[in-house]
């Protein structure tokens, strides 16, 4: 059994990995944190969890909780993760961090974009990018993983077979991606109320989203080459999923099926992407509470474009599944423990 | 392995059979029937379901999936299922029907409320309704279960404990419940459409539903003495999830934790059954996906009533997992094989 | 032109009754007043304004509002409006207040029920319960007017033709109400967001929700004695519309049918309540957006129970298109001045 | 009072124009054709209209229809309007089409895309395409007028000011559209059902979409030379709304302040297209059930493109609104006639 600590156990990529942990056969919850609801069983803030979840929130520092743990899961807004980080390191604990403060190589694009000074670039630099499907062998002997934003996931698992095979011209890239609410987190915000986002779809973030760098950091890795893109996002009257639909041209003719093979062979015994049928487009409610990725493409012979649409839901693949399919592999597990199930559909 | 057969795989409960017996470790799905995706792959008509499920659709009869399986669930609607279990009997095969044809020990109730007539009115007497916090030992070692109805279970589960211990006024109970849309099924009509069902709540068979005499037949048997109950269904915008609240009038003064008391002893040690604590009513999206069932109460003081709550997920412990629960039972597995994970929430 | 001022205007009801009144040609809006937005132009805090409404938020006293109008609405949470409402009367300007202070005319109920100390229980007393169909002569003469609560407007509705006539057992009254999410506001709190709203149903406040005594004082009045009930309302994943499903024992037989002509007779004329036609029930999306109710009933013959159901929009005939009714009438305008609109469906 | 028949009042756009025309005080509805609900009451198919509309659902041949009325609307599936139109024309009848019959100038085109043959391509070649903002004197004159679809009145108004000026280049236009469910109709359609359809998006239609022609036709026109467009529309969980988001490169550098007086000038008096403010980025709920649309835009400084969104209700200007805004340009009726109201929010 391993130790295991979250540190923001209550906001909603806390609670998940809360929820995915409660099935998995060699954890034990060692430490919950949360300020706002110290005292109260866990499965009273989320009595979906009742029955399942018998541990505290309790107020922790960092320090307590690393002394506690063998593994701990940082699920708190950017900000607060290089120096817990640091310290687990010094005391050999291992860290997956759900934030975006270790997920860039170069941490001076992190502070360009978050507006924030990094703490230790030393750190930030030998930080593995936790997706699995990209770095699988890095994270395996990890000690600290940057667990990705959940709009590079779904949009660097959609591009990566294209642009590392070079079918694609990297200065073509547009991505037009939909998610839904829980990706804004359980902060109070008028902008996150039912009746705000219900009936709804809107932009934001245009031209300016902080995951913006961070695909193309991985993008270009993927390319060989430096790529930007365009990217929007937009708000969905949805809990739990992330569409991202992707467009770029192609550098020379292709057949559907040909691209069909080139996504097959890059995700070949891959567990959790998966290319739909031809024809067959992915739904966000296909994935809807899974570790899934769906996948599916088309040539618009009539323009050269490919356009690429990928689907994940972005508590689990997209944040809190990808982070304990990470802790899998770095603890020796089979990587599907306790998340290899469908999505819930209908 | 226990080898299963579905009768109406892709209809919503028979997808959720499927989805759930995915993760079941003791089963082999031996027959999948379908008339309208005969020949497709299951996981090409429920796409979560890709990776997970490899086996196709076909246009059997119940005689050919009674020759190959073991126990066979059958997840049509009512009418069909008295001929197969007839002769399920007859061939040694176990049989879990979701319908309603074999609810009633009575079928001459049956008769009554669905305007058919039953051709074995001897079948139905010695099936067991599929209820295990209520029918435990008969459903052991029953060859015929009776999968109780989405509602009547939420309004057993939410009544048992005040009737059995005599609390409350049979005479006197009013249920007022709401269903999600997947309760009416895939069938392609108007009134499941999107645009008719976003943003409204309706009341429908009000004073005519067919659960009704289903509830007074367990209700009854409960009570000791014949009860009837006035029963408002409502249709939702959601898709998973019944809400039941229950009216009732008590016989003698009685606490809140007096009657919660009543609870705790009635379904200890039960799996799936949590009284929530005192003050946090159920709310549907914390059983969603789940076989768990939610439960609140508190007395109206002021007029001298109860008033119960309970939340289910309709297609599970309102159907599939309850069939699930059934056929662990049925096969001497242990009754949450498959079966034992929280809500999925947020 | 009457002058009209709006104190609160940037919450849900305040941006409801600006909308509604942008369409009405006798009035114009003379102060807006919002302590959050103050500067800003009303259609950058509600786009949807955008070319229909050119007027500031303010953040102005009750007195500068006072001032320039000739009749004030107050949008504001209970608590504020005595004051200003008393001030209006010294000064003569017209008052509706769309809070819970002056909906009493025993101001110690309210006292009872808002724990709070009422600082005018005369004002009270005198002031109007702006149901028009019930105190429509009233509410011409009314200097101030109490407008109904959302829940208490629907179940008033529902059941006043069945008390007046004397045909139910004023103790037997059950009500259960479900309610969109606008009526919890605007303000930011983790229970209205999206994410806790979505695919769920909950009951709230159940046997001790505020508006329970108001809908008693009214049913009181109507049945000619003290009426008692038991209320219980629900929150519903859409963002407007009440249904409330009501309960009673007939005290003698009767067919729908002479049930049926109780309410024609009891809303002939009535230019916002519907009868529906038989065996057609209510659905919240018929009366979107619209100051419309709807109404239909049965006797369940089986237990001499009447089942009525209503539908109405909350934050219109529910609150905002409500007052609007009240301040026509005041005013001496057409009562449905720019009211008379079929509700937005599909 | 202008004499006005709706062949297909049923549908969607059938019951819309309905509702809008219920409002508009200088026609008189003479033919609501329904095949399905003939002999039934308006209000009883869409109960929202009860007291608003008191008009029969007949089974009557189009003939019939144009004997009866001035102006008729013809809101079917496409294939059934040509005929109609070229009797009208005949018998002096106002024509306004809601299919796709008559959209193309070239009938070919439309045979190719719909797969169907066109039986009067000089009736084709002289409609004219409704499109006020683009084609306003046009239609005023016009006896048929071709109604917009959807999806290319969204994006012909979000595009058009950059195209006439020549800002962009027309060989990089990517449009990403999402539509709610009303778009499909009213049709009983597995795909179209609430359970098939909530908490999910998905793209469809990718790369062969009908509108793609349409919205090629008049972009082609605006630009001065042939545009070819890349165009995925998706399936929103919402009634009601499109967004359209676009991309282009710019053939020059600008700023986002002088593409927003490009907008404003091209825009300049129109009623119900509005330039957001800058950073306020259009929402489908602030022109909903409205005949409004809303646009911003933004500059990708990094990629050198520009991003436009633009939201419309696809059953109001989408459809029926920008169908009754037609008629009152060509009855000679103020324009905004039963269309002036700012969209229903919250």
């Amino acid at each position: 059994m391993v130790k295991v600590g979250i540190i923001g156990a209550t906001g909603y990529t806390g609670a998940e990995l809360v929820r995915i942990l409660s099935r998995h056969p060699e954890i034990e919850l060692v430490a919950l944190t949360s300020r706002h609801y110290a005292g109260e069983e866990m499965a009273d803030v989320y009595p979906a969890l009742t029955g399942y979840v018998a541990s505290p929130c309790e107020d922790l520092t960092p320090e307590d909780v690393l002394e506690r743990a063998e593994v701990v899961f940082i699920a708190l807004p950017h900000g607060h993760a290089v120096k817990v980080a640091g310290r687990a390191v010094e005391m050999g604990v291992k860290v997956i961090d759900l934030g975006a403060d270790l997920r860039f190589r170069d941490a001076a694009v992190y502070e360009e974009w978050y507006k924030v000074s990094h703490a230790d670039h030393e750190l930030a630099a030998n930080a593995v990018y936790g997706l699995p499907e990209i770095h699988r062998e890095a994270i395996r002997k990890a000690r600290v993983v940057a667990n990705p934003g959940c709009y590079p996931t779904s949009v660097i698992l959609g591009l990566a077979p294209l642009l590392k095979a070079g079918y694609i011209d990297p200065a073509t890239i547009i991505i037009d991606a939909k998610s839904g609410v829980s990706g804004a987190g359980r902060e109070a915000r008028v902008t996150s109320l039912f009746v705000e986002c219900n009936e709804n779809i809107n932009p934001y973030g245009v031209a300016g989203h902080r995951h913006t760098p961070e695909i193309e950091q991985e993008l270009s890795l993927l390319a060989g080459r430096e790529v930007k893109v365009t990217f929007t996002p937009h708000l969905l009257p949805i809990s739990r999923g992330i569409l991202s639909t992707m467009y770029a041209a192609l550098v020379r003719p292709a057949t559907e099926g040909e691209l069909r093979q080139v996504y097959r062979d890059f995700y070949a015994g891959e567990p959790f992407v998966h290319l739909l049928p031809r024809g067959t487009w992915p739904h966000t409610r296909w994935v809807y509470g899974s570790n899934n990725c769906h996948i599916n493409l088309t040539v618009d012979g009539r323009t050269g474009r490919v356009v690429v649409a990928s689907a994940i839901d972005n508590l689990t693949k997209g944040a809190s599944g990808q982070a304990v399919q990470n802790f899998n592999l770095m603890c020796g597990f089979a990587e599907s423990t306790a998340l290899a199930a469908p999505g819930l559909c209908p």
